[in-house]
């Protein structure tokens, strides 16, 4: 435990999406993962029975919202009502990812707002307090009611980058429109200017010409992003970068879905090093030389602690 | 259409989990299935995009929650809440199977009952009604709010038994203590009477002896219950029978999960044929000769077009 | 105390329907019971003040849902409200009989749930917690959000019996379809075999011919049933077993409710002994020589310590 | 029908408390009452089976809060819940009586607020609209978030009066501090003065001498309030205002509930008459002379007809 | 602090509409009020920022809803959205006059109960607890689900009045047929009788001629009322009463609105003397001479350490 | 009445903050706003009363959430709870302008979300369905259950410019990095490239330096923002935008605010034309040469049609 702080009635319990950043969550706590088994059926049904008495206690709940994303959903929903059925003093959620975040917004008619469904889902089925990191849409923490810590991850990315690359003549881009505000963030932090790259139908990622809006010529582009999926986008935008005059690209985000071939493009893109963090699981087959992965254990079983502890989990980011 | 009945304003959709059943309710409705698109992404996210103005409609949603069982609750979920944020101008969901049905009561400390879970999201999602067929604990009902019909298939399967076989010497056994009430209502409808196997430890299927109270020699023995999953419950009970001088196994049977090998198992076992609905989709390579399948489409169409147009369901039963 | 247990800022108190019981499960808690006054007026309604500050305290309210039924679920209610609106830390409620329970599924159309409206209002009148006994059907736990626990009267009567009874030749016998699993749960108890009473018209006791299933000639006879009303059905039971050869019948039965000519029904029956527990109030004229009371007081007093001390209930059950 | 409104796709159900206004008012509409069962069972639990369809109509459920007050309360929960869950299009239930009135605020520590207990019960168990008669307090109204309608007896009371006694001489009496204000509105509408017995200690009503403010000296006095109980109060009022030289008593009341010995103290009295709706079912023994029944049946059918044909409910006032 | 209590892991926080019996209420309690920065911006939309740490605090909030009403309510509600997203233990609003009163109940059709619609919102925002003085109506309480305490100022106003005044021939009076049960209670206090001013058109104030009810003649008057706004009213009763031969006329109020031309009105009217409390903040140029200020800092102090300290609030009124 | 709709059972009422524009809309629907009567009393409380029969009607109310805003929420809440208490048939609220939609995040700690507090209010009072325009966040939808159309301008926007401006040689600049979106989008309806203010410190926007991203020399610039309130961003980017060459510069914008000085700020600064909606109301002396305001009455008056006939409102975009 890396602070003189409280874990008494404690209760730290993993699920299935990203056991191996459990077990470093509740190390930094001081504690052991709590048991509990997790029964997948072969006709799909999932059992969980909590094997300790955790009545009184108040229960921190780790899960990622990744593949297979809506087994590990239904997973986190029975989660919590069976401890909710346990008489637990409080529930807590982890949710290093936070998926289905691109679904924040009602862009066209008939649609479902999904991240907004499992904030009602989870309320109703009776959390105290959620706990993410980098949330695609700041916004989302207003689908809630109950309160929200979101962390953020750019600090501890941002000094891997200037610790292990030299980024004296860096520039920061925005792979779209959307993500300037992450990237201006970034860059901030590096000291650096920034760019953006210019999809003009944004809808349409494959058949328009793509501009860069500022300068990146001999420099050494680092394209901020939360989140890569398939790196297509990404590698489109290394590409285009490579094509501009970028003396070298580096790809910074938090969380590392890499679904498909995305691996695969990755090794075969211009990109020199995806810098991620450990948020989502990556198995070892994933785990190429180019992935630079920076964990967030520490930070999120600090923030478990100073939550525990009713102390202000702001202070982690100052 | 098969009754004079009205289908104004009325829109039903198929989710991914029985088109084959849906679209077969539609045509018992006299509609064609509304458009919509379903997408699952390589990170496992779904996207469902209703195609056709619904604003001021009834819409009926047919999802069974059968396999892959998470995604399909999820897909369920997402779709209700994109036909909510349409103004439709009611919701009702058409649940052929309740998958987590046997998660209905907590029988050990600490553990989820998802049965109701499920209840409390769908109508959080914002359900109007629910229509479904032979739940596997009448109480269910009691798990919503919300207006639930549950239809029954006993009849059409014990017509299909009298068409079909001779059942003049036959007896109806209950697989365990549970299912007597549902076997002794199936023994009704083909005038015979019961036996119960007695497994003394329903917990711990494997090492226990089994017996069985009532009579079955030289009977024709048709094991009622209301699912079959792994189908190992319902092979030993064959066995057994056999083993008990049954002159024929019969199994019927409302959900055909069919999950692992039990198609292998029945196969494989001394049950002669096992009479199953398609309130759960079953691929062709599960379609073996011992199957009879009864369609429940007919009955699950006109209850639909009887509640479209305020008409008792309960007249569907007598 | 019978347990090294805390019963500190915890306040135990009696509603009107078994005032007996809730003394002797607040004597298990080393409590005296708390002081409130219960006016019933001559227009029938009722007024409760709590006479003591119970501001912080965890308060634990003691009511079967027994005669007049419909008076004390709304002294309950009424006591509820009034807890809540005085800032007690947490209410408890202790259903020692949780009437209405038949009234658990829509058996026909245009029916009430009535089993889980009473959970609705008890919730919406703002329960932590449930403890109850023997609920007539496990499900109605799912009909609550908050978290239940169910106690279970078995083991009581099983020691009981078996210390007072010769059961060396016994079956147990289900009175019903409904109740084999029950049946079975309590032969286990007392290692005996099981019969079934098979009705085939549940829904008409009158006119239809009863069978047995099972073997109970020769046998003593447990009648094993969690509730008791108007005895008809336990007579009848008791009245075929006898024609059928049982040496001797007794009932055992955890909700003793003795409605009507209940007690009159059982003298002239060839029930030998009927084994209840005090989880409802009986009245001195009903405690007749056939009766054996069994207290559950301590069952009780013990799973609110328990509750009250954050320790896991199941293991009263081991 | 005694306007010309519709009464299509309109059921009107009553309830135990009050049958015969109950028909009085479906006959104002036009319309015969609802078939529907309901039981009493010896074990005192109620059943309540709607006999015939009403999906898709606007049922309209009368039922007085009067005396057996608890069961009846339960009567009008079951009834609400067994409607909901049959799909009406929408549930109306009248009130000509809402019992449990007067505990409509806390007025010491550590007490139950019943009549917002109700309201919030009956919202749950899921009605959309109410429509009752001269609530006890005004602000009950606000204990709902569905549309209430409080209809008034005065002008039919005041009607009758006018019609049958000789009230040139009168002087309206307002029987406690709480009532001056309904006292002035009945004084207005047969234009007389007012008068307030001032009984210093309201909560004991024995011991206290009791004063009259303002004028009764050879007056007519009409005793004005909104139910009449016990009786003792108006007894007593009754009494102080003959001492006082009033030359007649009368009381006008909305709400007879007749509780206890409340007709002989009547007979008993100076009271010449007492003017009385039928809000509350009087029986025939109660039926002395003395009473006056003015029926508001033709009101409350008419406010009926109103709501179910969109018109505005208070033009019924002016 | 003036009782040995506890005012550990308690924050008080003031907003803008009464500071300085916010700091008198804090002082009490031996604290100093919380540090939070209220913004209004020139679109007027307000910012709150808590600028401490309140995680794990019992947190209290007071604010009057006072002039500007409306900005001062929304105020409050994001306020409490502030503090419920920051995981408070608790949220405690202290109301010192509780705004928008007298829209309690629907007098006419189409009208809005605002009292009940702020009690609602505030409970949607997340309150635990309510904390006021004086309301209106009584029945206030019950639109809130939570508890309420509602304080009474008259002790101390009887108190300041007898210390002050010759009371030896003192009448107090209802400027209303609404209040005469507060009237009633005031005069309890300094033991005197009561009399009423009878307006018979209440909703028409001018032009009505108004009659006294009761006896003034050569007494000293004081009119008891629980706010005081336009002074419209209580001016008029002054002039009805002086007419009368009232020999002087005191104005007991306990929430001082003055709103409009208040002030003026009262400087030329025949009140010698206005009690009022500092619920409401009063401007020094309303300060006039014929203003007595009596605060109720100490009783709503000693209310939050009881409060906070789990002891009866119920005993600061005996 | 511009198309083919029907607007039966449809009533339309304004509030106060934005009269003219919704005397516009109810012109485009065929209608004549509904009578309703605002009161705002001395002491700042808002009373409305409806003066026409609105039972059993689809409602439509519209107010922008503009200053004084906080009166201007309060008065939307009332006219809601005033609409829900008379039986309307469904509740729509038309929002032109959503304001404090910038506390859509939890940006630091400690502080509420208020765009969601005020969408949970709305939803609390009973709205069924909100239509608004250019809300600042698009995921403001999803802080909603019920259905919200989002509505934009900027075809109206620029279809204006293009018709009246030479845009031949433009640039549209987003004058933060969070606009680069709407900025792009704009963009592609008058065929330009865009580029970007870089404010490296958006939290302090006086002291640290301003670049700008891509190209803007010798262009025209066209800085596209959703909303102006004080205009002092709008300005500084005009400064920066000139001193970087520009040739002319425009500001295009829906929501025009212009609180305190912003009117001054634009006369005094380099901006040619100021193209804004009429979504807030603009007072005569704010309406300078160089505002074009284009209405969006039209737009939201065919919305309501479409709406009040459940046709698709995407429509209206495409």
């Amino acid at each position: 435990m890396v602070e003189s702080m409280d874990n008494k009635n404690m209760k730290i319990f993993s699920l299935s999406s990203n056991r191996p950043l459990a077990e470093k969550i509740a190390q930094t706590c001081g504690l052991k993962l709590g048991e509990a088994t997790i029964n997948r059926f072969s006709d799909g049904e999932i059992q969980i029975k909590i094997d300790e008495s955790i009545r009184g206690d108040a229960v921190y709940i780790i899960q990622s919202l990744s593949e297979p994303i809506n087994a590990n959903i239904m997973e986190l929903f029975i989660m919590i009502d069976a401890v909710r059925r346990t008489s637990a003093k409080s529930i807590n959620v982890i949710i290093p990812y936070y998926g289905y975040a691109r679904h924040s917004a009602k862009k066209r008619e008939r649609k479902a707002i999904i991240a907004k469904l499992i904030a009602r889902v989870l309320e109703r089925a009776g959390i105290d307090r959620v706990l993410t990191l980098d949330l695609h849409a700041a916004q989302i923490q207003g689908f809630f009611n109950k309160p929200v810590d979101n962390l953020k991850a750019d600090k501890l990315m941002a000094k891997h980058m200037l610790e292990n690359y030299d980024l004296d003549n860096a520039v920061v881009v925005s792979p779209d429109h959307g993500g300037v505000g992450r990237a201006r963030g970034f860059a901030g932090l590096i000291d650096a200017p920034i760019a953006i790259i210019d999809n003009r139908d944004p809808e349409n990622d494959a058949h328009i010409p793509t501009f860069i809006i500022g300068d990146v010529k001999d420099k050494v582009a680092i394209v901020a992003d939360d989140m890569i999926d398939t790196a297509s986008r990404a590698v489109k935008a290394a590409n285009v970068l490579a094509k501009n005059g970028a003396s070298a690209v580096y790809l910074v985000t938090t969380h590392g879905i890499f679904a498909g071939d995305a691996i695969k493009r990755i090794e075969e893109s211009p990109i020199k090093k995806v810098i991620v963090s450990d948020s989502v699981y990556i198995s070892d087959e994933k785990k190429i030389d180019k992935l630079d992965i920076v964990s967030v254990a520490d930070l999120m079983g600090k923030a478990i602690l100073r939550i525990h502890n009713n102390k202000s989990v702001g202070k982690l980011f100052r």
